[in-house]
């Protein structure tokens, strides 16, 4: 049997809505130690890994490990009528093929629960090993979303360099160029603020920005963004969920034979 | 002569954004006790009821019993250019084919004034008996346009279910079955988001949800929505408007072998 | 060599947004008093002329005078990725076929330089003389792009009437006939909420609505805006840029052989 009971039910509200353009069906894992996702996107591009810790649940039972199919789109449908308030409770009887969602209002007033289909996904786990990576940079989450946004217009492919001064964006388009450069800065008021960069060597690379548009979805779910670099790896982009977890975007670089002529 | 004032001519804009994606012509009906509409939609299943009171005006001449038709979209159009605090006043000379709409800024700087043609058309006046309902629910505005709102994704159809406990709202749609169930409340500060329950004896009503979220277009007009349930008559749902008179939809149920398999 | 400062970015992203809808390519031409375009629309029935002078810019370097072509779109696209509190700065080498924009943060951490290609653009300049009006309307900006609203949901073409006592827009439509008279007020507390009317005879004259809607994207710039009038030469829709300049839109009057009746 699974019962999980969020009591911040707006953070799987969040969830959903920064997975579900990125991907249309998906096995969430549970486990004793918590309710977790891995997934490509349907181009089979991107891979987003998520993860929800049980102890950041109110209420945590799951008896045994549980793969539950479900559509992500149908599943933020459900999710959209949680109020903002509401608290979240998962549950699944054993070799059920239904899911159960209830949200309770904090006056405990509106009592709302929704039944789902599960599905038969066939998916496979990559493991993901802990990395080294070239550079690691942290900045807040909404500057991030608006250079993606902003850089967008201009066309589809962003590169990404970090030296020991600053991360600089560069797009190369029809109607011009363009660079945007975020200097290291720790001394700010406020710690959300802050663009800290830990750099072993520098890096240079070239992403997609459609990728990077889809991942800052993610945005509302923390105040931070934190981007790992490497040019042998893909680039991790993570936004840290409260106390509980995270959600990780993982994007391949391009490789070009001068990543600056794209 | 017809000359109608209202101070709060803000109540005018909003009964009109609310009845005119249901209504396309109407007769507005004038008489010495108030100005009023009733009207089917253009798909002949719902019947719209308004009231505004003669005493609700500041000044209030009806000098014979008039009836105004007009388009409902064009009336709506010109409102629209009233400011939200403007004075509205609605002229008409006897035997004249046109009515004029007058707004006035609350400083008087600016005064507008649009004639309209006005309309023949055919109606006849249904009389509405008072009835008895086996159930009446009052409840915030909002929430009701939320569950309305938030069911639709899901499917066509709601059943409403009221028991001496709640009401309760159901859905089955082809992404699975939703339960919306709010529990009598009357204990809250505030009056207008308490959730009233008489209940005679229990009903359960299937309805067309998508009548429901047009008559939520008059949630502007009030706090709290009260819907009158029997299973022989059409639901009512009211709207009071100030202390001027209401707004009242009434739709038919649907009738089912099994309401719930619908 | 080509080198502009200003603190106030906010004002040129304003300005373009103003004006992108009615230029497509344009000429701005920078000279040791300022930075001015004068462009009409691409139907050629409406001019706009800017000036921003060169006093209101923090830096102000223009070795000899420079006329640059640039597509107004592209450039507004680059302005947006400017933050509303981003200095901004224009670069351009003597003889450079590009000219850069570069954005700086308030507190310097983020740096964004974009480069845009120069454009030949043919364009002859009007001498437009001082005259003298019939008569000079001040209002608030967002009155007149409210009255110009919400009168082209009625009809195309808008009859402006001024006598002593006030301003009075006119349409005729399909759905019936509209006035909104605006009454000279300078007494109000907020002189920016004032109308005050300059009259040296009373004028009455047609406009197309499209154009004037399309002026009053210049709204953000100022909270009046001033319309100058005369029966022999086209309408001056003025909007004030802060203690630097103005953006100006002209638009000749209709002549019908009777305007009411159009």
């Amino acid at each position: 049997m699974l019962e999980l009971r969020l009591v911040q039910g707006n953070l799987l509200k969040k969830v959903l809505e920064s997975i579900k353009d990125l991907v249309t069906d998906a096995n969430f894992d549970c486990s004793s130690s918590g309710f977790s996702l891995q997934a490509m996107d349907s181009s089979h591009v991107a891979l987003v890994a998520l993860l929800l810790r049980a102890e950041g649940f109110e209420h945590y039972r799951c008896d045994r490990n549980l793969s539950l199919g479900m559509n992500v789109a149908n599943m933020a449908k459900m999710l959209k009528c949680a109020g903002n308030d509401d608290i979240i409770t998962l549950k699944a009887d054993d070799g059920s093929d239904t899911i159960t969602f209830m949200f309770e209002s904090p006056n405990q007033d509106k009592i709302s629960d929704f039944e789902m289909k599960l599905m038969d996904i066939d998916s496979e786990h990559l493991g993901i090993p802990e990395a080294e990576y070239h550079a690691i940079v942290k900045m807040p989450s909404a500057e991030f979303a608006k250079i993606c946004r902003d850089l967008s217009t201009f066309g589809d492919t962003v590169v990404i360099s970090v030296t020991k001064d600053g991360v600089k964006f560069f797009i190369s388009g029809d109607t011009g160029n363009g660079n945007i450069v975020l200097k290291q800065n720790t001394t700010v008021d406020k710690p959300e603020e802050s663009i800290a960069i830990e750099m072993n060597e520098p890096v240079s690379l070239t992403f997609a920005l459609r990728y990077m548009n889809s991942f800052t979805k993610a945005t509302p779910l923390s105040n931070t963004v934190t981007l790992s670099l490497s040019s042998e790896l893909p680039v991790v982009v993570e936004y840290k969920i409260a106390e509980m977890g995270y959600i990780r975007f993982y994007l391949a670089p391009k490789i070009e034979e001068d990543e600056n002529e794209s």
